[in-house]
């Protein structure tokens, strides 16, 4: 047996990770139950694959970083080789369909959900552990691979309880933006930028991306950033496309159906063959999903939408919720994109050396569940209420014990206190429990064959106003004795009352 | 865009990692989802843990290892600390209550669901990620906190399907143990050598733990393990304790009942301080176990219980399955632990300076799977079938796509081939998602409003077997047209023709 240590360990959650609670997980854990059931009617396939991948398998595609290997957590294995902590669930799924390509029903479509790690900087709700949704179809460049994955995650948002009109998923198209910029004769090194630049339309307005598109933006901190530094009418052309209002506005003009906005992609990238495919690709996009009747309300083609990384080749997609939310600091705000997506035919290409042509879409766990719980309340995704058998009669701690098992055996959530301390610190137990109900059985009321149940959550009430109280215990005690055998039922109707 | 690097990489695993695919996915969540909700309706309340915790946070309480920090995987974080990834979730449980101590509710009762890292030799079946289920009670030394554990075990392996006799949860103490080997006048140097002896009936039998508890012993391969070197009269008490058969025997003589076994455990200590209340508290967890109907059909004082772990300081658990399964290489074995724990009431003084009270369970998560399904068959556990409905007519996708939107919106699974290829290859791809049914529309169908239902299913046994052909077609077709508007209804029926 170990002698306990006599130099003491400081106990501490490394920086950058979190503990979750019971409320929280149950929440996520509802969310993407949902979520999943969805995706399964769709017929996508579960995947898990390990945390680890060996450090060049997961490549140099590390989300906003041009920097092989950097943001990821790395180690040698014992026999020399590098292995790193999975970034994001698309580098895995690459090397999972390499590596079985020959087995793999094809097209395969799957969704995967899992921890992944970034070795970054931890911030305020910036954590170096969290959670991603993706699904993913592999192995059709077909325009319907990419309009099920709107639709499904349409669903999906409806599932979670959201209102047709209350989110939209998102479509454009890389082609269709590089179109535009070879119909504005922006040359290639300077595309970057500029697609860079209409990505921040939404946080920087009209004005800041023009400003990024020409010589370039002083922010308000005096922090310079260079532009892209195209002609005035390449910028005109460019802020045409987008269809966002005038310089100096703060918002989006009225969004056109997506019937007028197609013909204005025709216009824009003038004859550009690479913008006319893509054109014709969200056309068919189009077809799929209007067939299966997602109308503008719920799928959106959107000329603002570029999505950040690099490997994107076509469609890209991003959901949006479009009904303010208060934010942490009590402020009203939308909440803006909550998951996104495209193409990424060259992805697999590194293992391969052919194409596979690839399209998915990865949801933001955290921000959608923190949307959802803003939204409906903690209590809805609360757990079933807790009962406490409180054990006063210390010779009788079996019996207590029994008794739970009883309630348990109707369907309750109990457990008798499991402490050894007095009835004060059994009521402030399953007050920090945020129990429902206590149940007192002393010697003397089991001699009787009664047993006293207490109200928690209305004695707390009462205790904050006095006023009430009367009218309170009048239709709904806080303590009421029932016989020993009334216990299950008085029990039930006390938590339904609980409703009111 | 970036170019699909020249250089090739190869897409493969890191050792001893795997990857899951739909359905052993599907069985596990199933598991799990059983035993949760009987660990919530014991009161226990969800906690997650990130994968990291400080190295010097996890201590040297690596299982099986006197070595500190062998057997982890480390990495050194930016600010020169060092990081680990949990080994157990008993480590980060421990820094989580000693950090949080003052705003739990005490006693503080948690389960933990997640994946815990080994970085050791991979070998068949032994993976160095695995999954782990715990649930442990934090703050008292009740013996009810343990009776509690046990019962709650007991009642997860029946919500499992398993029937009662299937299964025993065995309990013991370190105490007892202790009190034995005073009784036994064993020196304290050598007791671990004995109980680690005595963990071995199992798989030495007898002779092999005689052999340990004296001299030594030489295994098949002629390596010899150092024996503890008692005398013949310590191992002659220690051995009738354990309540085996004669020397030579191979298995366990009949088990006496928890009454008999009490009564012998307080003969064995011979007045030991430490073994009485060892006994002592033993019959306290029988009351509480016994008060809730839980007899030695489903708990059971066992002697010959010790677990491996330096840890634990009073009672001990194992969860032990008694029927026959076949292993994967067709042999009939007893499956044996499916799980344990016990009391390390040490654990946490590392951090805090003084004892807290703790005990816990630990689920063997892919033992109790692997178990399960053998059992069950994998059939049990599978997804909701999948209609795959084919896309003959490439001018008309969208109707395929609308075809199986309307079927999901049914409740069906279904999905629309994305793929690219002609019928032949989306029936393989039907065949290889183990899809239940094609429908099947193509233009001249559409035109006389019907469509054509193939149960792929059948249509494999039919191609096994042609004598039986006439029989099967007759009250079973394995393809049949219907009426476009009765698609729906005729699904249903093949659907839930395939379970007789």
């Amino acid at each position: 047996m170990s002698e306990p240590t006599k130099q003491r360990v400081k106990p501490r959650l490394p920086r950058g990770f979190r503990d979750r609670d019971e409320a929280d997980i149950a929440a996520e854990r509802r969310m993407l139950d949902t979520i999943r059931r969805v995706y399964e009617s769709y017929g996508f396939s579960a995947l898990e694959t390990p945390a680890f991948e060996y450090t060049d398998a997961l490549g140099k595609f590390l989300p906003d970083s041009d920097r092989p290997n950097e943001g990821v957590f790395s180690l040698k294995d014992e026999d020399e080789q590098w292995l790193s902590l999975r970034y994001d669930l698309t580098a895995p799924l690459a090397r999972y369909v390499a590596e079985n390509f020959q087995n793999l029903p094809k097209p395969f479509r799957r969704y995967q959900l899992g921890q992944v790690w970034r070795n970054e900087k931890p911030g305020p709700g910036r954590y170096r552990e969290f959670t991603q949704f993706d699904a993913d179809t592999v192995g059709s460049a077909s325009p319907a691979v990419d309009a099920e994955l709107l639709m499904m995650f349409a669903d999906s948002l409806e599932a979670l309880g959201l209102k047709r009109g209350e989110y939209l998923i998102k479509v454009n198209s890389r082609k269709v933006l590089d179109g535009v910029l070879d119909a504005a004769e922006v040359e290639s090194s300077k595309r970057g930028i500029a697609l860079r630049a209409i990505d921040k339309l939404d946080r920087l307005g009209l004005d800041g991306v023009i400003a990024l598109l020409g010589a370039g933006r002083k922010d308000a901190s005096g922090d310079v950033t260079r532009g892209a530094g195209l002609s005035p009418r390449a910028i005109n052309d460019i802020v045409n496309f987008t269809g966002w209002g005038e310089p100096g506005s703060s918002s989006a003009s009225t969004v056109a159906s997506n019937e007028v906005t197609l013909a204005n992609f025709d216009d824009a990238v003038r004859g550009s063959a690479v913008g006319v495919s893509g054109v014709a690709e969200l056309a068919a996009i189009k077809r799929v999903f209007e067939a299966c009747g997602y109308g503008n309300e719920r799928i959106l083609i959107d000329p603002s939408i570029v999505r950040g990384l690099d490997y994107y080749t076509g469609p890209v997609f991003e959901a949006q919720l479009t009904f303010p939310v208060q934010n942490e600091d009590g402020e009203t705000v939308v909440f803006g994109s909550v998951g996104g997506g495209g193409r990424y035919d060259d992805l697999i290409a590194r293992f391969t050396g052919q194409t596979v042509p690839a399209s998915g879409f990865s949801l933001g766990v955290s921000r959608l569940l923190s949307v959802l719980k803003a939204r409906a309340g903690a209590e809805a995704f609360a757990v079933q209420p807790l009962v406490v058998v409180m054990v006063l009669d210390k010779g009788a701690i079996a019996e207590s014990f029994r008794l739970a098992q009883e309630l348990r055996m109707a369907g309750l959530r109990a457990e008798a206190y499991v402490g050894e301390a007095g009835m004060k610190a059994q009521l402030k137990y399953a007050d920090k429990r945020n129990a429902a109900i206590a149940v007192i059985e002393g010697a003397d009321e089991r001699a009787r064959g009664e047993v006293t149940l207490k109200d928690l959550a209305l004695g707390a009430e009462l205790a904050k106003s006095t006023e009430t109280r009367a009218a309170w215990v009048k239709d709904r005690p806080a303590q009421q004795s029932v016989r020993r055998e009334q216990l299950v039922q008085a029990l039930r109707a006390m938590l339904a009352s609980r409703g009111g």
